[in-house]
């Protein structure tokens, strides 16, 4: 993906043509747009190929299954346009290595920790660990939160030079500029950007700080 | 889901011709079909609807994300007709019950332990914890493999009458009366049955081996 704006829309928006209209709106403003499932089971897969021609896609589609299943949903979300997947570490490294062996060359990021409270029950413990099977598996990069500043610094450390994608700028509480300057390489807006009256104003807004705090 | 053969078809097949073939000449042998992504992803989601037709429709989408995500991916997947939805429970308890609340009575299957050698690394030294969130989030049931029998018993013990489904049956190497006598409800077959060159006498075969067991 290309490293301009350092901004990336989190396209959590289930109506289809909204999605469209706030993507198409957008699209020069950003870096990537990450896609969800819900967002492919409303529209069909076609919505990642429509999506792919006005920015590079990420399919935020957590993979989490054996190492061929996983190495199928990459194939398929490859084939339908995405430049890059994101999958669990959580299910083991040969699982993200299916996914690394078959995005040849495009990008793979593994996540490490996530923001519900759910997520501290087994997977934040495992943490530090996640983000060294990011590493070994030769990942493009991690998911790291930017509701957590400490946190990203603290796996930059651990990931060296791989891409750090940071979600939570916005709505979350997470702060763009925090974000940043603690080692996020990009910063990832969802309902900030596609739930504002003006998505393409209000992704100016967050690439502007983007921009600010580099 | 019905209960009468005690066989699932795991349909890991993403020639959607071929898969719609496989449903159609084994449905009347089967209480569920599995879906995973890479069939969804090959044939969009209308695939679920077409297969729902035929017989009810488990989404193995091992979901794993943050309780809203999930719970938006298991209302699309009830919406285009499943009548069950998997979930990891590494991604903790509040992300199960956002499934379980949107079931609404449909049926929802934590992933409690996976057999490929990755799932050995994090999510089957939680195995017992994992089946204990199953439980505490009112799912429906559990996955658990054939492959390993005495792991079967074991979750059994741990969940007391919610159903266990366990995949591994037929070319990984699992008995079907193993697991049933073990405590599974249901055996999960897949390329012993659509990989078969015909697929309906493989589904007759297993039902058998099914019936014989019990």
């Amino acid at each position: 993906m290309r490293k301009q704006t350092r901004l990336i829309l989190a396209l959590d928006e289930t109506d289809v043509a909204r999605a469209m209209a706030v993507a198409e709106a957008a699209a020069d403003q950003l870096d990537a747009i990450k896609v969800n499932w819900p967002l492919v089971l409303a529209g069909g897969p076609k919505v990642i190929t429509y999506l792919a021609e006005l920015a590079p896609v990420v399919c935020d589609f957590k993979v989490a299954d054996i190492p061929n299943t996983n190495r199928l949903i990459a194939e398929s979300a490859f084939h339908h346009g995405a430049s890059g997947n994101n999958v669990h570490a959580i299910t083991g490294r040969d699982s993200v290595q299916a996914v690394v062996e078959e995005a040849k060359g495009k990008e793979v990021f593994v996540v490490t920790e996530m923001s519900h409270p759910g997520g501290k029950e087994f997977t934040a413990p495992a943490a530090d660990q996640l983000a060294r099977v990011a590493v070994e598996a030769g990942a493009t990069g991690v998911i790291a939160p930017a509701t957590r500043p400490e946190r990203i610094a603290h796996i930059r450390s651990l990931i060296g030079g791989r891409l750090i994608l940071s979600p939570g700028v916005g709505a979350q509480g997470g702060s763009a500029a925090d974000a940043l300057r603690n080692g996020a390489d990009y910063i990832i807006v969802g309902r900030g950007i596609y739930g504002d009256r003006d998505p393409r104003a209000a992704a100016i807004r967050y690439a502007r700080q983007a921009r600010e705090a580099l």
